[in-house]
């Protein structure tokens, strides 16, 4: 089973996810300087997380429809965050909190397993990005994204896409159209 | 304890590091292409992985005395290596097998916990090394990293510094005196 549908069944069978909630579009989730408290699994709708540098706005990760999204970096070390989370449309979700999510993935070995395949999952993944971040060539990073993630394709209005590829709307649609 | 030294003491424990290694300053400890097999304990000296864009080197890591390395993203997903491990200076290393390794960290609830944090904190390294990336002034980048990772600057020659902080090495003299 996809790790994503295995740790969200573990949680339903916990009867730990809370009601669905909803946030319209440009809503935010979480922003900079907030402590994350819990796990996000989208029912439907689009987010996407970004960074401000020098009031820029660098979009580094998308989340939709059946996948999960949360401050990873609050999340996992406690503290601030340093991202903003906010939805692209309107969009439908539930969570669990960190303290009941944390008390699941300590429960069993199983459990434990899982959250370990996911961390594993999430260090592969970052580590593709950062290769994606060096890449000098639109061309190839318009490449390696679209052969790994191609529901952003359908999923994320093109700016959003442009902006975590680095570079312009009207570069992206060359690329697209080639 | 430290994180890595409660590693290194956990496989110190069940006597699985292998004879004491060593490099000579420029030699490779894995390539790009190559499957890692091992995870390596630098006893002294330092290394830098990096990896290869239009035959251009960018550094993404370092290694020095007292700290571990690896392919990661061979180490934790199989398949071949993105990048490559090359030697600073003579160094001397040690290593343990992914096949012991795995075997270990499986092996009790304890040992569990201990990869689980330690994959956690590359989830967060990973995560300030998107940020490093992403934030424009050059000056800001040197702080962060001068801030995050002091040893760097005590261990690793200039310009491979600089080219991990993608600047030219006389920005970073520049920064450096300021």
């Amino acid at each position: 089973m996809d790790i994503i549908k295995e740790l969200v069944t573990t949680i339903s069978e916990a009867s730990l996810w809370g009601d669905p909630m909803c946030l319209e579009r440009n809503e935010y989730l979480i922003s900079e300087g907030n402590i994350e408290t819990a796990l996000y699994f989208i029912n439907s709708g689009s987010l996407r997380i970004f960074m401000l540098d020098e009031n820029e706005e660098h979009t580094i990760r998308f989340g939709y429809k059946d996948s999960i999204i949360t401050a990873l970096d609050s999340f996992v070390k406690g503290g601030k965050t340093s991202f903003y989370i906010q939805a692209l449309k309107k969009t439908s979700y539930k969570s669990i909190s960190k303290i009941d999510f944390n008390a699941l993935m300590n429960k069993n070995s199983r459990n434990k397993d899982l959250w370990k395949k996911l961390l594993e999952a999430f260090v592969i993944q970052q580590m593709e990005r950062e290769t994606d971040l060096l890449t000098s060539s639109p061309e190839a990073r318009y490449h390696r994204v679209l052969k790994r993630s191609p529901q952003v394709f359908q999923e994320i209005p093109h700016k959003y896409i442009a902006s975590y590829l680095r570079m312009s709307p009207e570069t992206l649609s060359r690329l697209k159209k080639s």
